[in-house]
Protein backbone atom coordinates (compact mmCIF):
# COMPACT_ATOMS: atom_id res chain seq x y z
CA UNK A 1 0.00 0.00 0.00
CA UNK A 2 1.10 3.44 -1.24
CA UNK A 3 0.97 6.26 1.05
CA UNK A 4 0.89 8.84 -1.49
CA UNK A 5 -2.78 10.02 -1.05
CA UNK A 6 -4.64 11.34 -2.28
CA UNK A 7 -4.72 13.38 0.99
CA UNK A 8 -8.07 16.20 0.69
CA UNK A 9 -7.52 18.72 2.45
CA UNK A 10 -10.57 20.74 3.68
CA UNK A 11 -9.72 24.37 4.90
CA UNK A 12 -6.88 26.17 2.97
CA UNK A 13 -6.13 28.18 5.43
CA UNK A 14 -2.76 29.17 7.76
CA UNK A 15 -2.17 25.21 8.63
CA UNK A 16 -4.24 23.61 5.88
CA UNK A 17 -2.83 25.48 3.33
CA UNK A 18 0.61 25.55 4.55
CA UNK A 19 -0.37 21.40 4.82
CA UNK A 20 -1.51 21.56 1.53
CA UNK A 21 1.64 23.07 0.14
CA UNK A 22 4.08 20.83 1.66
CA UNK A 23 2.13 17.57 1.22
CA UNK A 24 2.48 18.48 -2.87
CA UNK A 25 5.77 19.86 -2.64
CA UNK A 26 6.93 16.33 -1.49
CA UNK A 27 5.46 14.67 -4.53
CA UNK A 28 1.77 13.75 -2.86
CA UNK A 29 -1.53 14.43 -4.85
CA UNK A 30 -3.58 16.41 -2.85
CA UNK A 31 -7.53 17.72 -3.21
CA UNK A 32 -8.49 20.51 -1.69
CA UNK A 33 -11.98 22.20 -0.31
CA UNK A 34 -12.68 25.80 1.17
CA UNK A 35 -15.98 27.48 1.57
CA UNK A 36 -14.51 30.39 -0.33
CA UNK A 37 -14.29 30.46 -4.05
CA UNK A 38 -11.58 32.97 -4.82
CA UNK A 39 -9.27 30.69 -1.83
CA UNK A 40 -9.54 27.49 -4.10
CA UNK A 41 -8.49 29.23 -7.18
CA UNK A 42 -5.76 30.26 -5.41
CA UNK A 43 -4.38 27.16 -3.90
CA UNK A 44 -5.07 25.56 -7.34
CA UNK A 45 -3.01 28.38 -9.20
CA UNK A 46 -0.09 28.08 -6.70
CA UNK A 47 0.12 24.00 -7.76
CA UNK A 48 -0.44 22.81 -3.91
CA UNK A 49 -4.12 21.70 -5.03
CA UNK A 50 -4.36 18.86 -8.06
CA UNK A 51 -8.22 19.39 -8.24
CA UNK A 52 -10.78 20.92 -5.76
CA UNK A 53 -13.33 18.77 -3.85
CA UNK A 54 -16.86 20.27 -4.78
CA UNK A 55 -19.51 21.34 -2.33
CA UNK A 56 -21.23 17.79 -1.92
CA UNK A 57 -18.00 16.99 -0.86
CA UNK A 58 -18.68 13.34 -2.63
CA UNK A 59 -15.24 13.09 -4.17
CA UNK A 60 -13.86 12.61 -0.66
CA UNK A 61 -15.18 8.81 -1.00
CA UNK A 62 -11.85 8.95 -3.17
CA UNK A 63 -9.41 9.89 -0.96
CA UNK A 64 -6.75 8.14 1.33
CA UNK A 65 -6.46 10.54 3.82
CA UNK A 66 -9.19 13.15 4.88
CA UNK A 67 -7.81 16.25 7.08
CA UNK A 68 -10.48 18.74 8.67
CA UNK A 69 -8.41 21.77 8.57
CA UNK A 70 -11.34 24.55 9.90
CA UNK A 71 -11.60 26.22 13.14
CA UNK A 72 -13.01 23.83 16.07
CA UNK A 73 -16.30 24.93 16.13
CA UNK A 74 -17.03 24.36 12.26
CA UNK A 75 -15.24 21.25 12.29
CA UNK A 76 -18.02 18.61 13.94
CA UNK A 77 -20.82 20.10 11.55
CA UNK A 78 -18.21 19.54 8.83
CA UNK A 79 -17.22 15.82 9.90
CA UNK A 80 -20.64 15.11 10.00
CA UNK A 81 -21.25 16.52 6.00
CA UNK A 82 -18.00 14.25 5.44
CA UNK A 83 -19.12 11.61 7.03
CA UNK A 84 -20.95 8.90 4.33
CA UNK A 85 -17.85 9.37 2.11
CA UNK A 86 -15.49 8.83 4.74
CA UNK A 87 -15.79 4.92 4.47
CA UNK A 88 -12.99 4.07 2.56
CA UNK A 89 -10.77 6.68 3.96
CA UNK A 90 -7.55 5.14 5.70
CA UNK A 91 -6.94 7.99 7.71
CA UNK A 92 -9.13 11.13 8.83
CA UNK A 93 -7.60 13.80 11.35
CA UNK A 94 -8.17 17.60 12.31
CA UNK A 95 -5.17 20.41 13.04
CA UNK A 96 -7.62 21.70 16.04
CA UNK A 97 -5.89 23.22 18.62
CA UNK A 98 -8.30 21.46 21.56
CA UNK A 99 -8.74 17.04 20.86
CA UNK A 100 -10.89 15.68 23.72
CA UNK A 101 -14.60 17.10 21.90
CA UNK A 102 -13.59 16.02 18.10
CA UNK A 103 -11.82 12.70 19.15
CA UNK A 104 -15.31 11.83 20.79
CA UNK A 105 -17.35 13.35 18.07
CA UNK A 106 -15.44 11.11 15.88
CA UNK A 107 -16.31 7.97 17.36
CA UNK A 108 -19.74 9.12 18.05
CA UNK A 109 -19.94 9.46 13.94
CA UNK A 110 -18.57 5.82 13.64
CA UNK A 111 -15.00 7.05 12.47
CA UNK A 112 -13.37 5.55 15.77
CA UNK A 113 -11.29 3.27 14.11
CA UNK A 114 -9.72 5.76 11.36
CA UNK A 115 -9.37 9.32 13.27
CA UNK A 116 -6.50 10.25 14.89
CA UNK A 117 -6.65 13.93 15.51
CA UNK A 118 -3.68 15.89 15.57
CA UNK A 119 -2.76 19.47 16.88
CA UNK A 120 0.20 20.74 15.58
CA UNK A 121 2.65 23.18 17.52
CA UNK A 122 2.66 25.33 14.33
CA UNK A 123 0.88 28.86 13.62
CA UNK A 124 1.25 32.66 13.56
CA UNK A 125 -0.36 35.57 14.38
CA UNK A 126 -2.07 35.79 10.40
CA UNK A 127 -4.93 33.62 9.10
CA UNK A 128 -6.06 32.31 5.54
CA UNK A 129 -4.20 30.86 2.40
CA UNK A 130 -2.26 34.33 2.16
CA UNK A 131 -0.21 33.32 5.58
CA UNK A 132 0.06 30.19 4.68
CA UNK A 133 3.76 28.74 3.52
CA UNK A 134 5.78 25.86 3.01
CA UNK A 135 8.03 24.79 6.28
CA UNK A 136 5.57 25.75 8.70
CA UNK A 137 5.31 22.12 10.56
CA UNK A 138 9.30 22.06 10.08
CA UNK A 139 10.67 20.91 13.71
CA UNK A 140 7.10 21.37 15.35
CA UNK A 141 5.83 18.94 18.29
CA UNK A 142 2.36 17.37 16.52
CA UNK A 143 0.22 16.18 19.27
CA UNK A 144 -1.78 12.96 17.94
CA UNK A 145 -4.84 11.86 19.81
CA UNK A 146 -7.03 8.85 19.00
CA UNK A 147 -9.92 6.62 20.99
CA UNK A 148 -9.14 3.27 22.05
CA UNK A 149 -10.33 2.03 18.46
CA UNK A 150 -8.32 3.98 16.39
CA UNK A 151 -6.42 1.17 14.00
CA UNK A 152 -2.23 0.93 14.11
CA UNK A 153 -2.88 2.03 10.88
CA UNK A 154 -3.83 4.62 11.33
CA UNK A 155 -1.19 5.88 13.93
CA UNK A 156 1.29 5.06 11.43
CA UNK A 157 -0.42 7.06 9.10
CA UNK A 158 -0.81 10.04 11.18
CA UNK A 159 2.57 10.00 12.30
CA UNK A 160 4.20 9.41 8.62
CA UNK A 161 1.68 12.47 7.43
CA UNK A 162 3.34 14.60 10.00
CA UNK A 163 6.93 13.29 9.36
CA UNK A 164 6.75 13.91 5.94
CA UNK A 165 5.90 17.74 6.44
CA UNK A 166 9.34 17.80 8.73
CA UNK A 167 7.07 17.41 12.08
CA UNK A 168 7.65 15.34 15.53
CA UNK A 169 4.61 13.57 15.56
CA UNK A 170 3.87 12.44 19.50
CA UNK A 171 0.82 10.38 20.70
CA UNK A 172 -1.22 11.78 23.79
CA UNK A 173 -4.21 11.31 25.95
CA UNK A 174 -7.15 13.52 24.62
CA UNK A 175 -7.65 14.83 28.24
CA UNK A 176 -4.26 15.52 29.08
CA UNK A 177 -3.30 17.56 25.49
CA UNK A 178 -6.10 19.72 26.45
CA UNK A 179 -5.51 20.40 30.10
CA UNK A 180 -1.75 21.28 29.21
CA UNK A 181 -2.71 23.30 26.02
CA UNK A 182 -5.03 25.48 28.18
CA UNK A 183 -1.82 26.67 30.01
CA UNK A 184 0.60 26.13 27.55
CA UNK A 185 -1.12 27.49 24.53
CA UNK A 186 -4.42 29.29 25.18
CA UNK A 187 -3.25 30.98 28.54
CA UNK A 188 -0.92 32.56 26.46
CA UNK A 189 -2.70 33.84 23.90
CA UNK A 190 -5.50 35.47 26.68
CA UNK A 191 -2.41 36.92 28.75
CA UNK A 192 -1.42 38.59 24.95
CA UNK A 193 -4.87 40.27 24.84
CA UNK A 194 -5.23 41.19 28.50
CA UNK A 195 -2.04 43.26 27.78
CA UNK A 196 -2.90 44.39 24.58
CA UNK A 197 -6.77 46.03 26.17
CA UNK A 198 -4.63 47.52 29.31
CA UNK A 199 -2.41 49.13 26.81
CA UNK A 200 -5.18 49.77 24.27
CA UNK A 201 -7.03 51.45 27.59
CA UNK A 202 -4.07 53.99 28.18
CA UNK A 203 -3.87 55.25 24.66
CA UNK A 204 0.24 53.78 24.52
CA UNK A 205 0.17 52.29 19.78
CA UNK A 206 2.30 49.22 19.65
CA UNK A 207 4.72 50.94 18.20
CA UNK A 208 6.09 52.19 21.58
CA UNK A 209 6.83 49.51 22.79
CA UNK A 210 10.54 47.61 23.17
CA UNK A 211 10.90 44.29 21.78
CA UNK A 212 10.21 42.32 24.55
CA UNK A 213 6.91 44.34 24.69
CA UNK A 214 6.58 43.14 21.34
CA UNK A 215 6.91 39.88 21.38
CA UNK A 216 4.21 39.98 24.64
CA UNK A 217 1.73 41.26 22.58
CA UNK A 218 2.21 39.69 18.75
CA UNK A 219 -0.58 37.32 19.79
CA UNK A 220 -3.14 40.15 19.70
CA UNK A 221 -3.16 39.72 16.03
CA UNK A 222 -4.44 36.46 15.89
CA UNK A 223 -8.00 35.49 14.46
CA UNK A 224 -11.03 36.32 16.83
CA UNK A 225 -13.31 33.52 15.34
CA UNK A 226 -10.35 31.22 15.25
CA UNK A 227 -9.78 31.90 19.07
CA UNK A 228 -13.00 32.35 20.61
CA UNK A 229 -13.99 28.94 19.13
CA UNK A 230 -11.06 27.32 21.30
CA UNK A 231 -11.25 29.04 24.47
CA UNK A 232 -15.20 28.36 23.89
CA UNK A 233 -14.41 24.32 23.30
CA UNK A 234 -11.63 24.14 26.58
CA UNK A 235 -13.48 26.75 28.43
CA UNK A 236 -13.37 24.57 31.71
CA UNK A 237 -9.65 24.46 31.48
CA UNK A 238 -8.77 27.67 30.21
CA UNK A 239 -10.62 28.93 33.77
CA UNK A 240 -8.39 26.85 35.46
CA UNK A 241 -5.24 27.96 33.97
CA UNK A 242 -6.32 31.84 33.99
CA UNK A 243 -6.81 30.93 37.73
CA UNK A 244 -3.35 29.58 38.30
CA UNK A 245 -1.73 32.01 36.34
CA UNK A 246 -3.76 35.34 38.41
CA UNK A 247 -2.91 33.10 41.61
CA UNK A 248 0.76 33.99 41.01
CA UNK A 249 0.18 37.52 39.40
CA UNK A 250 -1.56 38.41 42.99
CA UNK A 251 1.52 36.85 44.67
CA UNK A 252 4.42 38.89 42.71
CA UNK A 253 1.18 42.35 42.86
CA UNK A 254 1.55 41.51 46.93
CA UNK A 255 5.38 41.45 47.01
CA UNK A 256 5.52 44.33 44.92
CA UNK A 257 2.91 46.24 46.92
CA UNK A 258 5.05 45.29 50.33
CA UNK A 259 8.21 46.46 48.72
CA UNK A 260 9.43 42.82 49.20
CA UNK A 261 12.07 42.78 46.66
CA UNK A 262 13.53 39.70 47.68
CA UNK A 263 9.91 38.20 47.14
CA UNK A 264 10.37 39.71 43.41
CA UNK A 265 13.89 38.78 42.70
CA UNK A 266 12.53 35.25 43.60
CA UNK A 267 10.08 34.98 41.68
CA UNK A 268 12.48 36.02 38.50
CA UNK A 269 14.59 33.41 39.39
CA UNK A 270 11.92 30.85 39.13
CA UNK A 271 11.05 32.20 36.13
CA UNK A 272 14.51 31.83 34.61
CA UNK A 273 15.05 28.50 36.75
CA UNK A 274 12.34 27.27 33.84
CA UNK A 275 13.64 28.76 30.94
CA UNK A 276 17.16 27.19 31.72
CA UNK A 277 15.36 23.84 32.75
CA UNK A 278 14.00 23.64 28.98
CA UNK A 279 17.09 24.01 27.58
CA UNK A 280 16.26 27.07 25.72
CA UNK A 281 18.76 30.11 27.57
CA UNK A 282 21.67 27.85 28.11
CA UNK A 283 21.77 26.33 24.68
CA UNK A 284 20.80 30.38 23.66
CA UNK A 285 23.86 31.27 25.19
CA UNK A 286 26.29 28.72 24.64
CA UNK A 287 25.76 29.81 20.98
CA UNK A 288 26.09 33.33 21.31
CA UNK A 289 29.61 32.64 23.34
CA UNK A 290 31.11 29.79 21.36
CA UNK A 291 31.28 27.86 24.46
CA UNK A 292 30.16 24.95 26.69
CA UNK A 293 30.01 25.49 30.54
CA UNK B 1 33.67 72.07 20.25
CA UNK B 2 33.68 68.40 18.75
CA UNK B 3 31.66 65.63 19.74
CA UNK B 4 34.13 63.41 19.65
CA UNK B 5 33.93 62.56 23.07
CA UNK B 6 35.74 61.05 25.50
CA UNK B 7 32.93 59.06 26.35
CA UNK B 8 32.97 57.36 29.60
CA UNK B 9 30.61 54.71 29.62
CA UNK B 10 30.29 53.20 33.36
CA UNK B 11 29.01 49.54 32.99
CA UNK B 12 29.93 47.63 30.55
CA UNK B 13 27.06 45.24 30.79
CA UNK B 14 24.35 44.67 27.53
CA UNK B 15 23.74 48.01 27.23
CA UNK B 16 26.68 49.38 28.71
CA UNK B 17 28.80 47.34 26.04
CA UNK B 18 26.66 47.55 23.19
CA UNK B 19 27.31 51.48 23.28
CA UNK B 20 30.66 51.14 23.88
CA UNK B 21 30.88 49.29 20.95
CA UNK B 22 28.79 51.56 18.26
CA UNK B 23 30.08 54.57 19.97
CA UNK B 24 33.65 52.95 19.53
CA UNK B 25 33.10 52.01 15.85
CA UNK B 26 31.59 55.21 14.73
CA UNK B 27 35.11 56.96 15.44
CA UNK B 28 34.77 57.62 19.57
CA UNK B 29 37.46 57.62 22.03
CA UNK B 30 35.55 55.41 24.39
CA UNK B 31 36.45 54.72 28.00
CA UNK B 32 35.16 51.98 30.10
CA UNK B 33 34.50 51.18 33.92
CA UNK B 34 33.33 48.34 35.28
CA UNK B 35 33.21 46.96 38.93
CA UNK B 36 34.21 43.25 37.34
CA UNK B 37 38.00 42.94 36.03
CA UNK B 38 37.39 40.03 33.72
CA UNK B 39 34.82 41.99 31.38
CA UNK B 40 37.37 45.46 31.29
CA UNK B 41 39.85 43.19 29.93
CA UNK B 42 37.45 41.27 27.67
CA UNK B 43 36.27 44.72 26.58
CA UNK B 44 39.73 46.67 26.07
CA UNK B 45 40.96 43.49 23.89
CA UNK B 46 37.63 43.80 22.32
CA UNK B 47 39.03 47.55 20.77
CA UNK B 48 35.45 48.79 21.94
CA UNK B 49 37.08 50.79 25.25
CA UNK B 50 40.36 52.13 24.39
CA UNK B 51 41.22 52.87 28.11
CA UNK B 52 39.73 51.66 31.10
CA UNK B 53 38.52 53.79 34.43
CA UNK B 54 40.41 52.86 37.67
CA UNK B 55 38.08 52.43 40.69
CA UNK B 56 38.11 55.91 42.18
CA UNK B 57 36.61 57.21 38.82
CA UNK B 58 38.73 60.63 38.88
CA UNK B 59 39.64 59.96 35.40
CA UNK B 60 36.18 60.98 35.09
CA UNK B 61 37.20 64.53 35.23
CA UNK B 62 39.12 64.55 31.20
CA UNK B 63 35.44 62.97 29.78
CA UNK B 64 33.76 65.18 27.79
CA UNK B 65 30.01 62.72 27.79
CA UNK B 66 29.61 60.17 30.93
CA UNK B 67 27.22 57.54 30.76
CA UNK B 68 25.97 55.59 33.77
CA UNK B 69 24.93 52.09 32.47
CA UNK B 70 24.22 50.22 35.76
CA UNK B 71 21.31 48.63 37.34
CA UNK B 72 18.38 51.62 38.23
CA UNK B 73 19.34 50.53 41.85
CA UNK B 74 23.43 50.73 41.41
CA UNK B 75 23.05 54.22 39.44
CA UNK B 76 22.46 56.82 42.39
CA UNK B 77 25.40 55.31 44.61
CA UNK B 78 27.92 55.46 41.77
CA UNK B 79 26.71 59.24 40.74
CA UNK B 80 27.70 60.29 44.01
CA UNK B 81 30.78 58.86 44.01
CA UNK B 82 31.68 60.29 40.71
CA UNK B 83 30.05 63.92 41.16
CA UNK B 84 33.47 65.35 42.09
CA UNK B 85 34.68 64.67 39.10
CA UNK B 86 31.87 65.51 37.09
CA UNK B 87 32.09 69.22 36.75
CA UNK B 88 33.79 69.44 33.44
CA UNK B 89 31.43 67.08 32.11
CA UNK B 90 29.25 68.12 28.99
CA UNK B 91 26.74 65.54 29.13
CA UNK B 92 25.60 63.16 32.14
CA UNK B 93 23.11 60.53 31.17
CA UNK B 94 22.26 57.27 32.29
CA UNK B 95 20.27 54.13 30.20
CA UNK B 96 17.96 52.75 33.12
CA UNK B 97 14.45 51.61 32.65
CA UNK B 98 12.68 54.31 34.64
CA UNK B 99 13.55 58.20 35.08
CA UNK B 100 11.93 60.04 37.26
CA UNK B 101 13.95 59.29 40.25
CA UNK B 102 17.38 59.30 38.72
CA UNK B 103 16.57 63.35 37.39
CA UNK B 104 15.71 63.85 40.58
CA UNK B 105 18.92 62.11 42.24
CA UNK B 106 21.07 64.07 39.52
CA UNK B 107 19.91 67.74 40.27
CA UNK B 108 20.15 66.88 44.08
CA UNK B 109 23.76 66.20 43.37
CA UNK B 110 24.33 69.45 41.57
CA UNK B 111 24.25 68.11 38.10
CA UNK B 112 21.13 69.24 36.79
CA UNK B 113 22.90 71.47 34.14
CA UNK B 114 24.21 68.46 32.48
CA UNK B 115 22.06 65.72 33.06
CA UNK B 116 19.44 64.25 30.34
CA UNK B 117 18.68 60.95 31.62
CA UNK B 118 18.54 58.06 28.82
CA UNK B 119 15.75 55.27 28.23
CA UNK B 120 16.84 52.86 25.41
CA UNK B 121 13.99 50.84 24.04
CA UNK B 122 16.75 48.25 23.14
CA UNK B 123 17.51 45.06 24.65
CA UNK B 124 17.60 41.25 25.37
CA UNK B 125 17.01 38.45 28.01
CA UNK B 126 20.39 38.13 28.22
CA UNK B 127 22.79 39.93 30.15
CA UNK B 128 26.28 41.12 30.66
CA UNK B 129 29.34 41.77 28.03
CA UNK B 130 29.24 38.80 26.65
CA UNK B 131 25.67 39.98 25.26
CA UNK B 132 26.52 42.91 23.90
CA UNK B 133 26.81 43.53 20.50
CA UNK B 134 27.02 46.11 17.42
CA UNK B 135 23.51 47.35 16.37
CA UNK B 136 21.52 46.92 19.31
CA UNK B 137 20.07 50.30 19.03
CA UNK B 138 19.32 50.70 15.37
CA UNK B 139 16.18 51.95 15.47
CA UNK B 140 15.16 51.82 18.66
CA UNK B 141 13.63 54.82 20.10
CA UNK B 142 15.26 56.43 23.38
CA UNK B 143 13.69 58.65 25.51
CA UNK B 144 15.24 61.29 26.98
CA UNK B 145 14.20 62.93 30.41
CA UNK B 146 16.07 65.53 32.07
CA UNK B 147 14.58 68.45 34.48
CA UNK B 148 13.78 71.96 34.01
CA UNK B 149 17.63 73.02 34.38
CA UNK B 150 19.12 70.59 31.79
CA UNK B 151 20.37 72.96 29.35
CA UNK B 152 20.05 73.15 25.88
CA UNK B 153 23.76 71.91 24.94
CA UNK B 154 23.13 68.81 27.02
CA UNK B 155 19.84 68.07 25.23
CA UNK B 156 21.85 68.22 22.32
CA UNK B 157 24.55 65.97 22.78
CA UNK B 158 22.22 63.60 23.94
CA UNK B 159 20.29 63.50 21.14
CA UNK B 160 23.26 63.35 19.01
CA UNK B 161 25.04 60.47 21.08
CA UNK B 162 22.28 58.45 20.38
CA UNK B 163 21.55 59.19 16.62
CA UNK B 164 24.99 58.25 16.37
CA UNK B 165 24.63 54.91 17.06
CA UNK B 166 21.49 54.52 14.76
CA UNK B 167 18.88 55.26 18.04
CA UNK B 168 15.45 57.28 17.64
CA UNK B 169 15.81 60.15 20.54
CA UNK B 170 12.58 61.67 22.26
CA UNK B 171 12.06 64.06 25.01
CA UNK B 172 9.44 63.03 27.46
CA UNK B 173 8.67 64.33 31.06
CA UNK B 174 10.07 61.74 33.76
CA UNK B 175 6.91 61.34 35.54
CA UNK B 176 4.98 60.38 32.12
CA UNK B 177 7.70 57.85 31.03
CA UNK B 178 7.70 56.20 34.14
CA UNK B 179 3.66 55.74 33.97
CA UNK B 180 4.31 54.45 30.41
CA UNK B 181 6.92 51.94 31.08
CA UNK B 182 4.89 50.55 33.83
CA UNK B 183 2.69 49.19 30.98
CA UNK B 184 4.82 49.08 27.74
CA UNK B 185 7.92 47.27 29.17
CA UNK B 186 7.42 46.32 32.94
CA UNK B 187 4.01 44.85 32.67
CA UNK B 188 4.79 42.71 30.15
CA UNK B 189 7.95 41.39 32.13
CA UNK B 190 5.89 40.71 34.56
CA UNK B 191 3.28 39.04 32.78
CA UNK B 192 6.03 36.80 31.30
CA UNK B 193 7.72 35.46 34.93
CA UNK B 194 3.80 34.87 35.96
CA UNK B 195 3.15 32.83 32.87
CA UNK B 196 6.33 30.96 33.37
CA UNK B 197 5.64 30.64 37.31
CA UNK B 198 2.45 28.81 36.05
CA UNK B 199 3.66 26.54 33.78
CA UNK B 200 6.58 25.48 36.06
CA UNK B 201 3.72 24.37 38.98
CA UNK B 202 2.08 22.27 36.11
CA UNK B 203 5.68 20.28 35.03
CA UNK B 204 5.14 21.77 31.25
CA UNK B 205 8.98 23.05 30.40
CA UNK B 206 9.71 25.37 27.54
CA UNK B 207 10.37 23.14 24.72
CA UNK B 208 6.84 22.25 24.95
CA UNK B 209 5.21 25.71 23.87
CA UNK B 210 4.54 26.54 20.13
CA UNK B 211 6.02 29.51 18.68
CA UNK B 212 3.55 31.83 20.47
CA UNK B 213 3.91 30.66 23.98
CA UNK B 214 7.60 30.90 23.09
CA UNK B 215 7.32 34.77 22.46
CA UNK B 216 5.17 34.81 25.77
CA UNK B 217 8.23 33.52 27.66
CA UNK B 218 11.00 34.82 26.05
CA UNK B 219 11.21 37.66 28.59
CA UNK B 220 11.09 35.29 31.76
CA UNK B 221 14.81 34.65 30.86
CA UNK B 222 15.95 38.11 31.99
CA UNK B 223 18.47 39.34 34.82
CA UNK B 224 16.48 39.00 38.39
CA UNK B 225 18.97 41.46 39.67
CA UNK B 226 18.11 43.97 36.74
CA UNK B 227 13.96 43.57 37.23
CA UNK B 228 14.27 43.24 40.89
CA UNK B 229 15.37 46.88 40.84
CA UNK B 230 13.16 48.37 38.36
CA UNK B 231 10.26 47.08 39.80
CA UNK B 232 11.14 48.39 42.83
CA UNK B 233 11.99 51.65 42.00
CA UNK B 234 8.72 52.00 39.72
CA UNK B 235 6.49 50.09 42.24
CA UNK B 236 3.98 52.86 42.30
CA UNK B 237 3.47 53.03 38.71
CA UNK B 238 3.37 49.08 38.17
CA UNK B 239 0.67 48.21 40.64
CA UNK B 240 -1.74 50.46 38.42
CA UNK B 241 -0.48 48.50 35.43
CA UNK B 242 -0.60 45.50 37.23
CA UNK B 243 -4.29 46.12 38.45
CA UNK B 244 -5.28 47.54 35.20
CA UNK B 245 -4.21 44.62 33.23
CA UNK B 246 -6.09 42.60 35.96
CA UNK B 247 -9.15 44.02 35.78
CA UNK B 248 -9.14 43.29 31.73
CA UNK B 249 -7.84 39.74 32.46
CA UNK B 250 -11.05 39.55 35.15
CA UNK B 251 -13.50 40.46 32.41
CA UNK B 252 -12.27 37.84 30.17
CA UNK B 253 -12.27 35.36 33.01
CA UNK B 254 -16.14 36.15 33.57
CA UNK B 255 -16.74 36.01 29.65
CA UNK B 256 -15.15 32.16 29.04
CA UNK B 257 -16.62 31.71 32.57
CA UNK B 258 -20.48 32.56 31.43
CA UNK B 259 -19.62 31.04 27.44
CA UNK B 260 -20.22 34.56 26.30
CA UNK B 261 -18.96 33.78 23.39
CA UNK B 262 -19.45 37.09 22.23
CA UNK B 263 -17.90 38.75 24.57
CA UNK B 264 -14.87 36.72 24.31
CA UNK B 265 -14.65 37.63 20.45
CA UNK B 266 -15.26 41.23 21.23
CA UNK B 267 -12.06 41.18 23.38
CA UNK B 268 -9.99 39.43 20.58
CA UNK B 269 -11.51 42.00 18.01
CA UNK B 270 -10.62 44.64 20.16
CA UNK B 271 -6.85 43.82 20.81
CA UNK B 272 -6.59 43.22 17.08
CA UNK B 273 -7.79 46.50 16.24
CA UNK B 274 -5.25 47.94 18.81
CA UNK B 275 -2.57 46.07 16.76
CA UNK B 276 -4.05 47.04 13.32
CA UNK B 277 -3.85 50.63 14.98
CA UNK B 278 -0.31 50.51 15.45
CA UNK B 279 0.31 49.82 12.02
CA UNK B 280 2.15 46.44 12.64
CA UNK B 281 0.20 43.83 11.74
CA UNK B 282 -1.72 45.73 8.57
CA UNK B 283 1.90 46.52 7.47
CA UNK B 284 3.20 42.81 7.75
CA UNK B 285 -0.10 41.62 5.95
CA UNK B 286 0.59 44.18 2.65
CA UNK B 287 4.82 42.72 2.82
CA UNK B 288 3.17 38.80 2.72
CA UNK B 289 0.99 39.80 0.04
CA UNK B 290 2.88 42.35 -1.64
CA UNK B 291 -0.43 44.19 -2.13
CA UNK B 292 -1.78 47.72 -1.03
CA UNK B 293 -5.56 46.76 0.67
Amino acid sequence: MTAEGPFAVLGLGLIGGSLARDLAASGATVWGYDTDAATMRRARRSGAVAATIGHDLSQLAGAQTVVFAVPVDAAPALMERAQPFLEGAALITDVGSTKRRIVAHAAALGLGRTFVGSHPMAGGDQAGWAASRRGLFAGARVDLCGNAAASPAAWRRARAMWRRVGGRPAARDATAHDAEVALSSHLPQVLAIALAGALAARGIPRNRLGPGGRDMTRLAGSSPDVWAAIVADNAAEVLVALDECQATLGALRSAVAAHDRGAVREAFTHARRWMEASGGRRAQIRRVEGVER
